[in-house]
């Protein structure tokens, strides 16, 4: 039952710290005879990876996968998938100052309470850094869904800060670092970002993730949605502080006349349900929708307190992402991936 | 890994069908020692038992609980507590006719496709009946939860349809059949809802809840966050489509500036955080929100197929609740409870 | 991760105490589509009963199971099976006395300790009553592997005490109420008990449990084996002393020559290994063999202790199995027949 | 729930193959503030290295580990423990032969069967190899148990095929490679090791382990009890053949006046229990004896099949382990203390 551990036959287990020696994961219950290679992994690290334009933290990470095992002559085989990322760019002297302090809006006080002891280096576990072996698990899990059912997960953003941006095209997302679907909006985005950096402030942001060609049937009736394990999954991406499927929120409005989508022999007439009825897919698009908080890193001053008690200014400086929302979405995809290849391999144990 | 199963320490076994001869659950890992009766869960059940106003079904069910096992002599034993409910009021007639047809908005159809079987009485295991003995082990967990720690678990409805409802006094919230914190409101959504029920249409809601009284450090690093399992279990309640935890979606164009909750000897300043950092609690209050669908069983005419894949024309008669929000907020408590006790022990557990 | 839950697919989870209201269960995973009636499960718990031979407890229970859920039109429907049995013959004034006494070899002194309360009623849940519950589940695992696999699980008592009981023909093993596998000792087993009832003593036996007609390839290779899987099921057992498989503890002194089984075009030249090779099935038959201690309730008088710590004199009056061996064997196959469906559940996840 | 993890609270997720580039494990759920360094696992990795003597097999393994995560400063932080070890001594040419070959009483054909695919160099992961992560974890609980509870964990060969060694003294396990307590036999069993070295067999052996120094109350009532889990631990283990606890499978031939261990002031009279009682421990010490079958890969021909099912004869030369039962003492002295930690996490948790 570790809380380390995302996913119930297909299992994903993480460790690693922000500037410990190395971050990774051991994926248990990848089906056997898949190909599978560093290169497969590191496409999509590559998309999560800092470093990669002015609009993100500047910390240099290779973020260099190594397999370890469950791979032989290029094909997974059923066994444990051992994935090791060594940590390159450890700036500790960033953070040596902050070891006493809790800074605001960071897990820092509550890593504190919990465990009485709390490695202050980049913020240690609680850092976004670890969501990289998440996304090489994700990885794996999209390439198994891909060539078992076609299945395409693909996400964007949808907003920053008070900036909405309409979806255009998936041929937009990959030619700007926001991973914005709406190219003529990107210049307004960078203006933005430049603006916020200048005032040393950050920014939240709305992702959408989308996942197509999926079969009916995927979930289970109570607890174990497949919603509510989609929800468990994306909430539990730092900094993840609403998550919907479907009309989400816009549901409150609705009439049942409206929200309930009408069947035809040529489909469904709309996608108010998200894909998802009972806990159950539909075989309609996956929609989900995250709001993601502004980084809790910013270089204005702020009120906090030391260990002690004492109240302290508190100013962070070093590199940081000034919307932690740009580098979500191929976070939010391998989640995605990563709930439904579960529920997949569940589906096939139980069906009938 | 069942999938009918919530919690890991704490866990609760859910089962039964809506016409079926019961309803229940196995509550397991329940500290000892507890003084508990079957009228503990009684107030609970009967908080979210049809039949108690005319805004909501009309099905006659008195939902009386029986312990069965893991209560010697008035006191928990450390042993899984049966509960058990008898359904009484199984009209089965009037859902014959629905046996070979999808309703829009339904699990019907997913529950067809998953199973390639299906119990059409009442929706079968896709009922919100179901949610009964999810309230009856919340009623276990909220009682262990202000014995330990004093913690208070209690909810309102925020917006019924397009009526938002400021919060005023959590006394006003017994006092009307909403759970709305907010008296003067009242006659307004009791006439929302008469008209509604004329049009035989149906309306979403938000509901919000609230844990006071915990302690700082609950909660898990990665994946099995608080927020993260919070969201689970909301997501997994029929009819919910989206799960926000403090600032929510309005985090998406808050700054950091604004965002991070400030510290001081006094405590914080403000609660974006919704209570947790880092997916851990920070002692402030829990503020969880929940978007709820609206029914989808009407009575006016819409397209569906029939198993056959055949068009037809389906209206839902029969005894149903106009807007199930009405009846969602014990049952939200009930969760938030039953993730809350169930990190609180995993918190005994690993405590250094 | 309930302790009283057994599997990780096809999951039982089991409640109740020996005079409790009732016991039961709830099977989680079982695939749609079985045909299955309360007879299907009768018939094991009639196996199992107490009372059907004067050398069993003279408890009259009939062990009526009722079907609570999961089941439709007389085929399950995926969903959890809630199985109920009332206690109906519960004096409790037989226990009376030993509430604040320690039997020796009972689990009262260990579960006082572990919970700080007990339910002294004929042992409470320590009772080799809650079996019952596990047998009805392994009803349910039995018949679907018989029909998915023509996996057939039976058992028999190869050894009472100090008489050893040689395997003769499976058709024997119904004809007696000691299972035994070879008619032409079942009077000098019963003389043997005869005796043993007279001393007011009790003996231990040991149980053999095989599986056949199962394919190749059920287990997982670390930890999860599909012999560790049985070896914790079978030691969960009340008063399971040892476990073994195939060869057993004759592996000691075998030579690698003798042990390792050949393979040829026409199939093993033998079966150490037990049918199981690394952790998985190898297809041949699965073989297992259990310790089953001597009762711990007997007539004469032991040493022991009161709650206060003071010395005791302790003797066990009542009614009891002097061999809980003797009805062991219906258990044994249905914790065999659990662990199996688990495996082949998991195994059809996993496959390539 | 991957079946390459042990434990639910303390959990050990194995990865690895014998001949891949590392082997190593995930720790999660280890409390934190513990003092822990790489050489307190070193001490235990080397109890178990291969190449030690010229009774076990000669590869050669520094088996040197690194701490990739959850230490901080010398101190455990909570978060998962990665620990890393490299492969060094592949002679993959050693093997080659073998890939289209099944071994006798080896696991090339159930993983044959279950994957479609396998890794057949030195195992791949149903090689003994894969033992050492486990004894890297055993060796951090290990260290926990002692400092909270002063629990000391340790084993020793009591048979070595027909050579039965009666315990002597703690203090002769360490200065002889067969971790026999009783140096008197020492030479003896170098003699029959030689011997058998020069037959190109194998043998079995037998192992005691033994717990001391633990509190009562360490267990769950039914299913996941102490010894259920013990047995678990130990039949997963490479080449375990039976498991037995306190008298095993000698209880067969008792009475009840006999095992049943009568209590005093003074403590207990006997241990036949084996130091659990229903499933949860006494106080007593926990014995637990494991019987090892011979190694499988022998220099002597024997008959087998090859992938195409045509009849072949094979004989496994290369460095093996003429009797695995050597180093399997430090292993199952791991796996005592991994459940025992997971039960002592648990006991905390629903303490009363």
């Amino acid at each position: 039952m570790s809380g380390n551990t995302l996913g119930k036959i297909f299992t994903v287990s993480n460790f690693g710290e922000s500037h410990g020696p190395a971050i990774g994961c051991v994926i248990d219950g990848c089906p056997a005879g898949m190909e599978l290679s560093a290169e497969d992994i590191q496409l999509e690290l590559d998309r999560r990876r800092p470093g990669t334009s002015r609009h993100v933290t500047q910390r240099q990470e290779p973020d260099q996968v190594e397999i370890l095992s469950g791979v032989y002559e290029g094909k997974t085989t059923g066994t444990p998938i051992g994935l090791l990322i060594r940590n390159q760019d450890q700036r500790s002297k960033d953070y040596s100052a902050i070891s006493d302090t809790f800074r605001p809006g960071h897990a820092d006080v509550t890593y504190w309470k919990k465990y009485g002891i709390r490695d202050p280096r980049g913020g240690g576990r609680s850092s976004a850094r670890l969501t990289a072996p998440t996304v090489a698990a994700g990885a794996v899990a999209k390439k198994w869904l891909k060539k078992e059912f076609g299945t395409i997960i693909r996400g964007y953003m949808s907003q920053l800060g008070p900036i909405e941006i309409p979806f255009i095209s998936w041929d937009h997302v990959t030619s700007n670092p926001f991973f914005a679907a709406n190219q003529s909006l990107v210049s307004e985005l960078e203006s933005y970002m430049d603006e916020l950096r200048r005032d040393g402030d950050s920014i939240g942001a709305r992702i959408e993730v989308v996942a197509q060609n999926l079969p009916a049937g995927w979930g289970e009736p109570i607890y174990d949605r497949l919603d509510a394990d989609i929800a468990h999954a994306m909430m539990g991406l730092n900094a993840v502080k609403g998550v919907s499927i479907g009309a989400g929120f816009e549901s409150v409005v609705q009439r049942g006349s409206e929200h309930g989508d009408e069947l035809t022999p040529d489909g469904y007439l709309s996608n108010h349900a998200g894909g998802i009825l009972g806990g159950i897919s539909t075989g309609q698009d996956i929609t989900v929708s995250l709001a993601i908080k502004p980084t809790s890193s910013i270089r204005i001053e702020r009120k906090s307190l030391n260990k002690a008690g004492e109240p302290v200014m508190v100013q962070t400086l070093g590199r940081h992402d000034p919307c932690v929302g740009i580098r979500a979405t191929p976070i939010a995809e391998a989640l995605l991936a990563l709930v439904l290849i579960d529920h997949a391999l569940r589906q096939r144990a139980y069906r009938c």
